[in-house]
């Protein structure tokens, strides 16, 4: 087994925490990591926050460089190296180095970790200079070098998903003025607009100006450059675009090796992180994975997915066996002082499903009343009608507020009732809640409504 | 039913919560409460931040005032009312106005809320001024008011557990010299030691003069009021005492009346809040709880468990149906920056009940390393060796640490394995938590270790 080969292509987190673990429990196992770009392991979640200028350095962002790994790890990391086509019968792949060579490597065991790249519609001069999506380290690092030597004044984010709030926030610390575009009545989609209205009016408050309803119909440009982007309702001017429309996983190379999609063409795998196709793994932004409230396929890129996959894939890969049971859809971010955190179904989904629930929205405080910075806190919790099986939660609020979600996600795994967690026995101090936590608050509230 | 008369002794978390649960529920009901301070529903444990001088008013820790009750909620709360006796049989409770006047008033239903006192050792001059308890809100204001008039130099504080570390640090607050004495190695002892010993730190770090392993022996006393605290191993000159060696249950007079007691001598119940004794409900820090973890008795007093124990005898007091289920030995604290959580069984406990267990103990971020305020947090979590099954876990770090407990919490009351945590969906962006929240890297640790 030693002696297997195991290639991995993309050098981020799904691939590298791989990778580390193949190396902890196989010291002499032979592993080839094919990255792209000149970057491994780096939080890419952290590039909101260096282009904000909140982080100086952007070496902080990369958890372990190309040569640690060479030097410390014993692993073959290639980076600038391309992967162009897998052939699943040879058990080989093409790569494409930065010399633009083609070259050709054989794998016993492959694990794709391509990862993901920012939604990009195909409307006029979306190749202009200064449109910009966010995915890799390397895209962070242009939009950085943009602010800093071209000075751009006014920047317009396209979509209000968790990435394009963030980089709105970002470009207003760095005093540009930013306008945001989203097609939804609210941003953040993944929340129930009553939720949503909370976020949107956080970014009102920091200047941002917001044109909900509104689409991308193009941009404008001259000598290149981006000018303006028109949408069905009016015109914008801008010198920097950022795309925050979602991303999409990059399955291509899958596909074309007859290697099996599922939902949203992202890579179709089991709970070991096998694709349907032999001795070919796949983890990360570029797999679809289940969704343990409704039992379906799912397609979420999120860092700690990617992560806790990536370990998934190690351990099978190195005589293991391990499997990652899928998601239950939870999400956080932090909006200046404002914070949001969602598990679970939204109302959206649940209606979908054709499911029959009930809601309830309680307002609370996030310490208790009379403790200094007690901040406001929105909890909105959805359970199924008459059983009162829990179906998520969304959370708005001020410091403190967020991580409380994490309560709801994990009685929403454990399949708990609302009054299950009315009876959770939660912490409690001044400094830290009310004496009936929020979440509690609003599963009694919940309660009330079955 | 409206028309029996409902009886409630003590006026505070779970008096209060059961009688606004009546009333929201029956209109017209009958409800006396008898209260022999002169407040009611107040938050105790706010007191040592009042007294420290974050909150200003003491009317901010009022939650509702005897005269809200009065008159909004056409509650009969009677003030300076002491219930000196219970007669079952007759149904009747005998009452001490502050006019030192008894009189008799019949119940239907009686809910004893009685709450709790300070331990207090009979050692001498322990009734000497400048000694105090912490329970009441009269007790806080009497401390507070003998720092403004007497203006004291030199603190110590008795015992190391939540009231006496929360105590000491409001006293550092208020510029006194503060030493704390405690029984056992280290401070927090519902912590294990090496986790203490991490708060203990803390404690000096604010520049508290801490004697572990030392044992209180008298006090010394000149004209009445406290010169010094002796100990087995010294005498430390103090003009300012508080007790923080625990609290006892004011079970004496349900125990007169021939209600069974428990566990500590708190008062009996079922988990529908009943007595032993017919038409005798008891709640909050009076009785005895369930510990879901052990099945076993338990003694805890908390606002939280009072408030919720309060609305269960509300409702069922009210011709609805609830439980309290019990608790799972969760709790929480804030020294200075430190925060300390813990839930479930330490290691005292489980080596008593004879658990075959294993720990694991990490280091890790509160935020990503990267993001600004990023601070140090140690997690132990203990499981049971061969299952799996989580036990309990304790949490001692900077801001955003603590409240993460709840994960736990929440875990291990659903019955998780460790290796359930570690597949939770936990939220996470870099502002709240490393990739691997470190609860969930905690897990991964013990995984290894079983």
């Amino acid at each position: 087994m030693a002696k297997e080969r195991i290639v991995i292509i993309g050098g981020d987190a799904a691939g590298m925490s791989a990778a580390a673990k193949i190396r902890r429990v196989e010291p002499k196992r032979d592993i080839l990591v094919l990255e792209r770009t000149d970057y491994t392991s780096y939080s890419a979640c952290g590039m909101p926050y260096y282009i904000g200028g909140l982080i100086d350095e952007v070496d902080s962002l990369i958890v372990r460089t190309p040569e640690v790994f060479r030097d410390k790890y014993a692993i073959d990391v290639r980076t600038r190296h391309e992967v162009v086509a897998i052939d699943p019968k040879a058990q080989r792949v093409t790569i494409r180095n930065d010399q633009r060579t083609e070259i050709s490597e054989p794998f016993d065991q492959l694990l794709i970790a391509t990862g993901a790249r920012p939604y990009c519609p195909d409307v006029q001069n979306v190749g202009a200079e200064g449109v910009f999506g966010l995915s890799t380290l390397a895209s962070g690092i242009r939009v950085q070098q943009f602010i800093k030597q071209e000075k751009p004044q006014k920047a317009v984010v396209v979509g209000g998903g968790y990435i394009g709030l963030e980089m709105a926030e970002a470009l207003v610390r760095q005093n540009l003025e930013v306008s945001l575009v989203q097609r939804g009545r609210e941003v953040m989609e993944t929340l129930d607009p009553d939720m949503g209205r909370l976020v949107s009016q956080a970014l009102r408050d920091i200047g941002v100006n917001l044109y909900l309803s509104e689409e991308l119909q193009a941009f404008e440009s001259a000598n290149g450059r981006v000018k303006a982007v028109i949408t069905d309702q009016r015109t914008l001017p801008a010198d920097l675009v950022i795309l925050g429309m979602g991303v999409r996983p990059n399955s291509e190379l899958a596909e074309a090796a007859g290697i099996e999609l599922g939902v949203k063409n992202a890579i179709k795998v089991d709970e070991r992180m096998r694709t349907g196709t032999e001795n070919i793994w796949a983890a990360g932004d570029c797999v679809a994975t289940l969704h343990r409230v409704t039992g379906r396929p799912f397609y979420v890129a999120l860092g700690t997915v990617a992560n806790k996959q990536g370990l998934v894939a190690g351990t099978n890969l190195s005589g293991g066996s391990a499997i990652f049971p899928g998601v239950v859809g939870t999400a956080v971010s932090k909006i200046c002082k404002i914070e949001v955190a969602r598990t679970g179904l939204q109302e959206k989904e649940l209606l979908e499903l054709g499911a029959d629930y009930v809601t309830a929205t309680i307002k609370a405080k996030t310490r208790a009343g009379y403790y200094p910075g007690a901040g406001t806190i929105t909890v909105k919790m959805t359970a199924e009608k008459g059983t009162g099986r829990l179906l998520g939660a969304q959370i708005v609020g001020m410091e403190g507020a967020a991580k409380r979600i994490d309560i709801v996600a994990t009685a929403l795994t454990a399949g708990m009732t609302v009054a299950n967690l009315v009876d959770l026995d939660l912490s409690y101090a001044p400094p830290f809640s009310p004496v009936w936590d929020p979440v509690q608050t609003a599963a009694r509230q919940l309660l009330n409504n079955l």
